[in-house]
């Protein structure tokens, strides 16, 4: 016998201060693309910063697989929310974020504050910022399953996430 | 200009190790789907366990999006590998696994074995683990993607983690 309840809750707000706060406070990302070779789902760690504006970005490099797959299917899906130490990791809040992916070129206007709001957040990626085969990559939301631990299940727009 | 050097290094005992360590050590992983209604990217967290034998197995609801999208398309993809609170995300080693999925039913052989062992790992999940919506799922890993950190890229086959 299956539970034929719908586990999805009406968004509150509640809710969405929930799941912006999760994409506030992330550094990094599980980044789901389509594999460019194999069209199989292909699962990465990103770097990642979310700002209040709903503007959501990473650097990636060329080398990497997730860069390849994105250039070629820009739909995309982000996880975060940190698992703590101890406890049930699905006791925890999390959020999967559907989106479209968009590279970022040095030419692009505003590329010198995009720069420095992401060194500022990610001083490390000082060491490789510069080097030509990393890019920013903005991400537009479509859509998000926040799961705020065990029954607390919403489905929430864009605009939930960040009013325009 | 884009640096055309090939990042994946030759695999060797310390690759298949340090691959081996990463998913032995996990007790969640990031799992990426194809999702069942728009056929994009999904990903999201699952509870996790690997064995020495090479048994790799989560325990999951009927009632999440994964579980529809693993019973249509049994290709998937795990990412392990915890990130620490301090220090740049992506100097620190993780996985992305290959995978094909298959459900385990309360008839299998071993099933009393497979749930005892579970729950000695993941305590928290008596909780749940009899619901008549909660199932294992085991994975068979196609090949793998090391990441060792900056510049350390491998290509695993399965018979590289677990030799048979």
């Amino acid at each position: 016998m299956t539970n034929k309840i719908d586990p999805i809750r009406q968004t509150d707000d509640d809710a969405r201060d929930l799941g912006r706060s999760l994409l506030l406070e992330a550094r990094f990302a599980a980044l789901g693309v389509t594999h460019p070779s194999t069209g199989l789902p292909h699962v990465t760690r990103i770097a990642f910063k979310a700002e209040m504006s709903g503007a959501l970005t990473t650097l990636v490099s060329d080398l990497a697989l997730h860069s390849r797959a994105l250039r070629q299917n820009a739909a995309c899906s982000l996880l975060v929310g940190d698992v703590p130490d101890k406890g049930d990791p699905l006791a925890f809040p999390r959020m999967t974020v559907a989106a479209e992916a968009r590279f970022v070129t040095r030419e692009d206007g505003g590329y010198a504050d995009l720069r420095e709001a992401w060194l500022a957040s990610h001083p490390k990626s000082a060491l490789y910022v510069d080097f030509a085969d990393f890019h920013f990559v903005r991400f537009k939301i479509s859509g998000a399953d926040l799961n705020g631990g065990f029954g607390k299940a919403y489905t929430l727009a864009a605009k939930d996430l960040f009013p325009e």
